[in-house]
C-alpha cells in the first residue's frame, strides 16, 4: 500500500486552516495536521475592531462557522478529518529530516513530527515603537482574541476616559472608531503627514476631517517619543515634538511585520521586503515547504515588485493555492496582488486598489495622469451620498493603474469594479463606455466611476485643464492670485464657500458677464462649483470666448480638504 | 466667417439632452437645438417607480439638477447655450434638404429647421396587449411624468384597493413594489413561466417567492385575454386561462418597442430587432443623422448580435458619443452592451450581466458550464445577508459569459464586479484569485463572487459534480429515487428542511456512518446543506471512500425555489 502523504501546517489563524482544508479536499487520503500556537483556531481577526466597537456581542461569532459551530480541534476532526492541535508551538524545522519540533505551550512537553510537505502560515507580529515605557500596563495591540477581549472589556466597563491610538493606518482607524463608539475620548497619533497611506494626501485629508467631525482628535506628522506612567500604569504619551497627552490606554497600531523567525532559523530565503520568499506556487526555497499569508512577500501584479500585503483575503487565496499544490504537486499558481483595500471610517468608507499617485511616483512611474471626481453615488431623490474618487492612469496607454475612493457613498462597489477593471487591464477608453448596473437605488445613470473616466478622458484629450485643490491652495497661500470663480448659485454660495478670494459667477449668468472677467486673456482663471461639473462647463465657455489659461479645480468644493470660510 | 454648425436633436428625455450637452462642450460655436415633444425635459424616468412608491415626495426632483434647478428651456439656454424647445413634435425629416418639420403640440403651429447634423433620440413606446378593453379608464403605463403623477395620486388617495400589473419584467416588478407600498393589493400577471427574464428560471423563482412573501400575488404562464369594465371604467382583468380577477387599476408593463416611426418614414434603415440601425459612431444609414437611446439597436459585445437594450445608462453613454461625433466628425465609438441590469425588488435586489444560461443556449452556445452559489455577502457577525449567484462560463476557455445575482445582500457590488470582469475578458481562472476589497463590513474574506468562481473551477476540474435544484426536483417528482443526504446539524434540519425524502446525516458524523450509506457504490447520491459548502465536503468524503456517483445540489437549501416541508 502507498504511504499516506503527511501535510503539516504551521499556524491556524487564516491562511493555515484554509490550506489544510484545501489539501484535505484534494487528497482524501492525506494526513493533514495543523499545529497552532494559540488556544483558538481560525479566528476572524479582521472582525476584532467590530467586536470591540460593539457591532455584535457574542465573541464566539469570531471563531464559529456560520451555523454556530466553534472551529475547535473536535470540529476539524469531525467535519474535515484534520488533526488540529492548539497550544502547540513549532520551535524548529529539521529540513534535512523533514521533521518539525514542537512544544505544548501549556504543559511544556515537546515532540516532533515528520512531514512530506510543510505549509508555513506563521502570520505577522505587531510592530512596537522603540520608545521608553512600552511595558506599562494599559498598552496593547489589537492582534489577538486576547487583545480583543481586553479592549471590549474596557469599552463595556466604561472606566477609561482617554485613549491614544498610535498609528493611523487601517487598524488604527478601525480601532479609533471602535473605542470612540465605546465613549472613550480618542487621539490618533500618526508619524506621517496623513492617515491611511493607501490614499493620496488629498483624499486622506478628507477622511481625517470626517474622523475629527466625529469628535476624535487626530495628530499627524508627529510620532510617539515615550509612553509615560506611574506605578507601572500608563498615564500618558509624549510626542516627538514634546507635547504630552494624558491617557489611560494606548493601542499600538503602527503596522505588522512578517513573522519569519522560524523560516529564517530554518535557512529559508527571506526577501528584501522582510517576508518569506515564495514562487508562484507559494513554494519557499525549499521545495517541500510552502508559505502563505502575512509571513510571505507577494508579487504586485502592476509593478512586478515584491510587496508585503498582510490582508485576510489574500491569506485565504494563498492558502487555497498552497493547499492544493502541497497535496498534488505544483499545479496551481497565485498571481499576486494589486493591493486592494477597504476600511470603514465611521460613516465614511475609504478604499483603494492599484497604485496611488504617490506610490506610482515613488516607483518611477512619471508618465501618469490623474483626476479627482466628486459626485453622489445615486440620484438625489434616492438619497445619494458623496463619493470622491481619484483615478491614476498611464498617460501613454491609458491603462488604469489605480483608483481610490472615499466618502459616505457606496465606495465598496466603486473599489470592487476598479479592482476588476485593473485585473482586466482596462484603459480609460474602455471604462468610458462600460456597461454597469444602473437603477436609481444603486447608481447614477452615468456611474460615478464611469464619470470619473469621462473627466480623465477629457483631461487626456486636452479638453479640460484640471488643477488639484492642493495646487490651488498652494497658489493662494503663496500669494499668487489666479482669478478664481465659483460658478454655483448664490444660495449655494451662502450655505458653503471656500473664501479664498473667489468671485461668485453662476454658470447660468456667465455668458452675460464676460465684462467682469479678466481683460487679460492670458490671465490664469480657475473655475469650480460643488463638484466641478459646472466648473468644467464654465471653463469651456471661457475658452470658447478667448481666454487661454482656464483651469478646473478638480472635485470642487466637496473635494477641498482645507478649512472653508463657510 | 465660417458658418456655425447647427446640430438638431429630436427628443429631450435622456439620450437627447446628453448628446446636445456633449455637442455644445465639443463645439462652443455650434448652434444646438433640442426639439422635445413633451412639456418636460430631461426627466429621470427611471425614478418614476420610486416617486410612485413614496421613496420621495418632491416630484420636481425628477426634473431638477442636483442643486434644485429645473431643467427647463431657460436652464438649457442660460447654463448650456442650448435652445431647447418643448411641446415641439418633429413630424417629418426632409433628408435631401436637411430639414426637420415640426409642430407645436399646444398651439398647433408648424415650422421647419435646417440642420447640419441631426441626432434622433425618439425613445420607446410602451407595448400594449392587443386585447379588448384597453381603452377603459383605470389602465395606464408608467412611462411618462403624467403616468407617474397619476399613479402617485392613486397611492396618496388610498381609494383603490386592487390593481393588476400586466408584465413581470423590470418595470412591472418596480411598479408592483411601488403600488404595494401604497397599500394596494397587487397581482402581477406574466405570460412567461417566470418574472424578470434576464434571470434564469431558478433565480427568478426565488425572486418570485420573495415578492409573494411581501403579500403581492404573482401569476405566471398566463397572459391577459381582456380588460373588463363597466361604464367605461376598469373592473377587472380576464386571463388567457379564463380566470377573472377584479381590480380597479391596471398598469401595463409588458415592455417597450423602439419609437422608429419618424426614422422609418424618413427612409432610415431599421434593423431586424426593430430598432434604428446605427454603426459604431451611432450614425444611421444617413451620415448626417445619428440616433441614440431606446430607439436604436445596440451591439451585444459578447454575442456580436444586435439587440434592443432600452436602458437609461446606455442612452446617456450613446448620447455622449453621438454628441461628440456630430460636433466634430466621427472620432469616438460606442462599443455596445453586455446587457447589465439591476432591479430593486422589495428587500431583494436582482441583477444580471452578460448571458444567462437560457439566453446562451438560445443563441447556440452549447459548450457552457454553469454553477449556482449561495452564501452571505458579509460575515455573520456583521449581519451578512444572502446572495445567490449563477455564473455562466465557456467550458473550453473558461471565459465568463454571464453572471446573475439575487437576494437581500449586496447584489450591486457583485454585478458591478462581474460586469467589469466580462468587459476585461476575464476567465474563471482569473477570478479565482482576484484581489477585491475585503473588510468585514463589506464582504466575506473570500468574496461571494470569488467563491462562486472557486466552485465553478472545481466543477470544471471534475472535482465536484453539481446538480441543480431544478434537476433534483425533476428526479424526485418523476419517481427517481436518488439517495439524498442533508449534511447540516439536527437543529438546522428542525428549523428548515426540504422534505423530499432526504436523510439527515451531519457532516461531522458522516465518516462514522458509512454503514448507513447505500451498499451499491454506483448508486446516485446527492449531498447538500444550507448553501452546499458542507455538501461539497460530504461528497468528497464519500467519493474518497468509494462511492462513484456523488453529486452536490448547488446552492443548497437556500437556493431551492420550490415549496419546502419546513
Amino acid at each position: 500500500m502507498e504511504k499516506r502523504r503527511r501535510i503539516v501546517v504551521v499556524g491556524g489563524s487564516a491562511a493555515g486552516p484554509k490550506a489544510a482544508a484545501k489539501a484535505r479536499r484534494i487528497d482524501n487520503d492525506a494526513e493533514v495536521i495543523i499545529l497552532q500556537k494559540d488556544a483558538d483556531l481560525s479566528m476572524a481577526s479582521c472582525g476584532y475592531p467590530y467586536y470591540v466597537g460593539g457591532f455584535f456581542d457574542d465573541r464566539n461569532m469570531l471563531i464559529c462557522t456560520p451555523t454556530g459551530v466553534t472551529r475547535n480541534p473536535q470540529f476539524y476532526f469531525n467535519a474535515k478529518a484534520i488533526d488540529a492541535r492548539v497550544n502547540t508551538e513549532v520551535t524548529a524545522i529539521d529540513r534535512a529530516g523533514r521533521t518539525v519540533l514542537f512544544r505544548d505551550t501549556v504543559t511544556g512537553e515537546t515532540g516532533e513530527l515528520t512531514y512530506d510537505k510543510l505549509i508555513m502560515a506563521t502570520g505577522s507580529i505587531s510592530r512596537i515603537p522603540p520608545v521608553p515605557g512600552v511595558d506599562l500596563e494599559g498598552i496593547t495591540t489589537l492582534q489577538s482574541m486576547k487583545d480583543a477581549d481586553f479592549l471590549r472589556k474596557i469599552g463595556d466597563e466604561g472606566k477609561i476616559k482617554k485613549a491614544a491610538v498610535i498609528g493611523g493606518g487601517l487598524i488604527g482607524i478601525e480601532t479609533c472608531e471602535a473605542l470612540q463608539l465605546a465613549g472613550i475620548e480618542i487621539t490618533v497619533i500618526e508619524l506621517l503627514p496623513q492617515l491611511l497611506t493607501f490614499l493620496d494626501w488629498e483624499l486622506a485629508k478628507l477622511v481625517e476631517n470626517h474622523v475629527r467631525s466625529k469628535g476624535a482628535n487626530v495628530i499627524t506628522d508627529n510620532g510617539i517619543a515615550a509612553f509615560l506612567g506611574e506605578n507601572g500604569k500608563l498615564t500618558g504619551v509624549k510626542l516627538q515634538n514634546g507635547t504630552e497627552l494624558s491617557c489611560e490606554l494606548a493601542v499600538v497600531a503602527i503596522g505588522v511585520r512578517p513573522n519569519v523567525k522560524l523560516a529564517q532559523e530554518s535557512g529559508l530565503e527571506i526577501g528584501e521586503t522582510g517576508g518569506i520568499r515564495v514562487n508562484e506556487y507559494m513554494q519557499t526555497t525549499d521545495p517541500d515547504i510552502y508559505a502563505v499569508g502575512d509571513c510571505v512577500e507577494t508579487l504586485n501584479r502592476i509593478t512586478g515588485r515584491k510587496v508585503l500585503a498582510p490582508y485576510g483575503d489574500l491569506a485565504n487565496l494563498q492558502g487555497r493555492v498552497a493547499g492544493e499544490n502541497a497535496a498534488s504537486e505544483n499545479c496551481v499558481t497565485f498571481p499576486g496582488t494589486i493591493q486592494t483595500g477597504i476600511c470603514k471610517v465611521f460613516d465614511y468608507t475609504a478604499g483603494s486598489t492599484g497604485l496611488s499617485e504617490a506610490n506610482a511616483k515613488r516607483l518611477g512611474y512619471d508618465n501618469i495622469v490623474t483626476v479627482i471626481n466628486a459626485s453622489p453615488d445615486k440620484p438625489g431623490f434616492m438619497e445619494g451620498k458623496l463619493l470622491v474618487t481619484k483615478l491614476v492612469a498611464d498617460k501613454k496607454t491609458g491603462m488604469i493603474l489605480g483608483a481610490q475612493c472615499i466618502g459616505p457613498g457606496n465606495v465598496n462597489r466603486q473599489i470592487a469594479q476598479w479592482a476588476m477593471a485593473i485585473q482586466g487591464h482596462l484603459t480609460v477608453e474602455d471604462v468610458v463606455n462600460a456597461d454597469l448596473p444602473y437603477a436609481p437605488p444603486f447608481s447614477l445613470a452615468i456611474d460615478h466611476g464611469i464619470a470619473t473616466a469621462h473627466i480623465l478622458q477629457n483631461k487626456m484629450k486636452g479638453r479640460m485643464k484640471g488643477i488639484s485643490c492642493a495646487e490651488v491652495h498652494r497658489k493662494v497661500t503663496s500669494g499668487e492670485s489666479p482669478f478664481l470663480i465659483d460658478v454655483r448659485q448664490p444660495e449655494e454660495f451662502e450655505q458653503m464657500r471656500l473664501g479664498i478670494g473667489e468671485t461668485l459667477m453662476p454658470l447660468g449668468a456667465l455668458r452675460k458677464c464676460f465684462n467682469e472677467m479678466p481683460k487679460d486673456k492670458e490671465k490664469e482663471i480657475i473655475c469650480y462649483c460643488k463638484i466641478s461639473l459646472r466648473g468644467y462647463e464654465a471653463a469651456l465657455v471661457l475658452e470658447g470666448n478667448g481666454w487661454k489659461n482656464v483651469k478646473v479645480m478638480e472635485g470642487g468644493v466637496l473635494a477641498w480638504p482645507y478649512p472653508r470660510e463657510k
